[in-house]
């Protein structure tokens, strides 16, 4: 009953043979291998479109590499306050950026409203030397709180930032859960919609580590910042074949989708189990692999006490998660403490 | 003939199967995991002595990373001119440490001599306000020449560093190479000689890209700082299991110094194929796998021709590599070519 | 009628007559000259209390080289949401602190209020590596809306502040207008009620542009990393002596009390004179020189029309500011003008 | 006897005149009142061209400020190896650029010869990600050894940096008195000659602070980056207009180049002086107000006891440095001591 992370969950076997498989004989260093311009064409057809990549061991590198080709040190990002580059990410997004600033805006299950975003960008005076304008905004999808973006809610604030002169990033470290739940194309819910810049993630959906940059459209030709920002934080290791493998795997025949419609589908079947709790609430949908639920304290202790691992969240809801590892039995223990907790009830 | 680069050989197997070897359920991130604490123990056992440790992808990371925990934003790192950190990195260290400095040192063969870093720390004067003092001596083993220090070479630089307030950091992205060499224990060569800080590649030695930072002594305070330095970064990714299964793998029965035996060999043998090329210098006295030869032009058009790879040095010499790949026959063809220029001339 | 800000008004003839003074022969460079030791005999005695301080030209220089000693790169400083620091420094605590950040506190009328600050605090983890800890908590007294935080309100958030180990920053711009009205000892608004690092301002209150940073108690050893982070951002120019000499003359004799004294009766007279518009009121009280009033539409357009010059501010009211140099003929002109628009209603 | 620094002279009473003239009643901050925008007009019509300006208090500042806007953070800087910026700054270039480098180069009496900087820039590969490409030339006019670079030399160099895509930065501290030796117009010696930004300096010429950075040709578009820049680091000090009075005193009816030649002669005659020192030699030829001196142990002593002030150099020589205020009986004392030590000899 481990539901503390999907990053808690091994790798999947297709995706660690994958990194096997580009382990071949030699080959140049630094990306200009092989399986790393063969990842380069998947992600292209994947997202029917060129595109530039860059691929990081981190969900934070991928972000603050992203962020740091789209915000000036003297310009900000406008973000979710739940968001994880705030929360989570121990100033990251400062540190690459060179002191450029996060600016922190309000919404319900961890979604920014057109109406928030719009009131905020009429704010933004860059032509006022003495305040920090604004030059990105950065959505998640998945959001913090689990939920859902759909394509028309990604244009409808993706246009408000470009008529402001923004720029679009979009934090997938979920993105395989969101698409599911979308149930669209990959290029329906991105640059479709109009994003810039993405992370997109493996990382909590399979491989070993492996989260790509993508740069879509005009923002293609960051590349080159990119890959000098990537080299100068440390993220350009030499073995970059090691990486692609693994992309490779994840993209091919759609294994990234089963694994995260996998762990979609056992998101909401726990979902229904510790609904059944007496006391029990949804803090917010579940439309990926994430379930915030309030708890009575009782069901806590009982659930803790089986040796079910889950986490509190600021808000007082605790936060479960699947992964494409999450395993029937695991989702039937938990059903059966809320059978004991209904009938002590 | 691939000698361009260690970084070009494939991972060795062992050290791929340490890594599967950490893919077995779930497990706690960001290095609670048990493989992660058995790496610790591992390290501890081959240095012979307590000490701290983070894995990175990148020996850049490792670097950056280290040397940002002992020198301030507004302190320098007193470095070889042709020090791997100077010449490779874009500046990693000015950008980890906030805008701290490196200050070159000349001297001959990649190594720094006493009485240079002598007559350089007379000339720090950390109370003036004006003048950026020096925080730290990096000093790199195998050396960018592919030269070696010996453990009272390390020990007399070591001493002058820390009489003057310095700190030691050690670049090991070739350290297996120069141990086999040293023929001494890894303690004789790190910390027992002053090394307060190091990089401990493995990446560059069968591992897939692994680099350890390690916390000798009193640095071992530092571990917080390294930690907060590594998330902010993007170098703490979740499944740090992954750095870690390699790291036992290539410790364990001394599979990192057999594989850093085999390439160092390959480098001796190596260097006496290319001496039998009429006209050809060895520019360094080969102490480790790379190999430094200035060579007849004709030489040079010869073995691309014949599709040797290897790169020219700023310094107007070659710079040839082995690495635990290295085949015999490989450096059999240079061998056969050595001999048909010889016939030739 | 420019009551725009108190930076528009001229230096007070006193004072720059102070800056004469100091313009007599050779001296030494860089605050080693007698003025600037006299100047920090001058504020130990106005403080009651053995302290360090040093002169910028800018009070942006001044918060964000205080806070950035107090403030690592990778923690975070807990401010106002209105903060000058927030709001009109273009990021130079981020730039200073080499990446730290803001974190905002909401609060009426410009003030934190202890039950804000201990809820923010009960979240700081330092421990958890993944979320940037608070090291600071920076206040401004006078605040941003004019109002002031008494002796007892200040050591309240200071414990607060001190027991999370956080360390205390004021904001001083308008120290002297807050002094004047809490009616207590610089001491007593300042270390006494538990500020570290304070920002003395000078430029909005008669001089050409003097604002000294004064560290108190234990923060005095932060004197050689002021220092240090003060040549290196250019804030060490060579003839520190026209700062000391313009300092000497503003204490001298209680000038500077006198001058707050003359600007904070002015905004009183001014408020009076703005509230027989009708409809006009009060945004904030006024417990210094800056008056927030809201106004109906054509009171504004009136006001403007004569020739007054004040701003709109961002909640929709605004601001007038009186200095030393108001004249009354000012305040008179903005009274015939209300009565005009009260004989109009 | 106080040839330590012409930073120790007072302002001149000139130019005190011209900061006292802009206190004249209420005016906009931040370099929006009239006496700015007459210094703007002012440093045109010397220099006989459209330019932008900021002017600063220190020179480290403008220095800093000027090549932040001309280097990236991931770039560096060609200097000398004695550049004031190098020495004398801690570290303000890399602080301002966030992390960009300087790259020394050698040459005799602080000049960079054409050959040196041609040999530098064939090893500069802006296209290979690894290393740190250069963006900017920074010269100093006079050098740190108090020579002079003439037109076609600047000319020289700055073709060579601009073929090779690098911007040519001026530190011009002294460049009023490299311009009264150069015999030529401002013009000549700097946008003419191929020079994008430079510091042009008034403090150690008789003002008390006043560095005023300028943006020739295309280099005026950095203007809105120069602005965000100062404001970020402090360098909007709200008065700006006590920085634009100075500035015009300083180039009315030229009386800076008067000033400059004054101190040009009273190093000449200094350097007379001490050269009837027996045993003592020029180290570098004196250009403009500094006299660089190598002295016989006893001399020194000699000097020294009978009050005189300068400073031993890092090369061995010692530094003499005259301002507009030495007078003739300072360096009729010095004479004196040469002719006893003359006939002691």
């Amino acid at each position: 009953m481990d539901f503390s992370s999907d990053t808690s969950a091994p790798a999947h076997p297709a995706i660690v043979n994958g990194l096997l498989e580009a382990n071949h004989g030699a080959a140049p260093s630094y990306g200009a291998d092989r399986w790393s311009s063969d990842a380069r064409e998947a992600l292209r057809d994947v997202f029917e479109t060129d595109l530039e990549v860059w691929m990081t061991s981190s969900g934070t590198a991928a972000n603050a590499l992203g962020l740091s080709c789209l915000c000036p040190s003297t310009s900000l990002i406008l973000c979710h306050e739940e968001a994880h580059i705030e929360r989570d990410e121990r100033g990251a997004p400062e540190f690459f950026t060179g002191g450029g600033r996060l600016s922190l805006l309000p919404g319900a299950h961890g979604r920014i409203g057109e109406a928030t975003l719009e009131a905020r960008l009429r704010l933004n005076r860059p032509e006022f030397v003495h305040e920090t304008p604004a030059a990105v905004l950065s959505i998640s999808n998945l959001t913090e709180c689990g939920t859902l973006y759909r394509p028309h809610e990604v244009r409808a604030l993706a246009d408000l930032a470009h008529k402001a002169g923004l720029r679009v990033h979009l934090d997938g470290a979920r993105f395989a859960n969101a698409l599911v739940t979308a149930d669209c194309t990959p290029a329906d819910l991105t640059w479709r919609a109009g994003v810039d810049v993405m992370s997109f993630g493996a990382g909590k959906n399979g491989a070993t580590g492996c989260e790509a940059i993508l740069l879509f459209g005009e923002a293609r030709s960051l590349k080159g910042d990119l890959l000098t920002r990537a080299k100068r934080s440390g993220h350009m290791p030499p073995k970059m074949r090691f990486f692609a493998g693994q992309m490779l795997a994840y993209l091919r025949d759609g294994l990234w989708l089963d694994l995260a419609r996998r762990a979609n589908v056992s998101a909401l079947s726990l979902s229904g189990a510790l609904l059944e709790i007496p006391g029990a609430e949804l803090a917010h949908s579940v439309d990926g692999n994430e379930v915030f639920v309030r708890l009575p304290h009782a069901a806590v202790d009982c659930l803790s006490a089986a040796g079910a691992r889950f986490y509190p969240w600021p808000d007082g809801a605790f936060r479960f998660v699947c992964s494409w590892a999450t395993r029937p039995d695991e989702i039937e223990a938990v059903r059966a403490i809320a059978s004991a907790l209904r009938e002590a009830d």
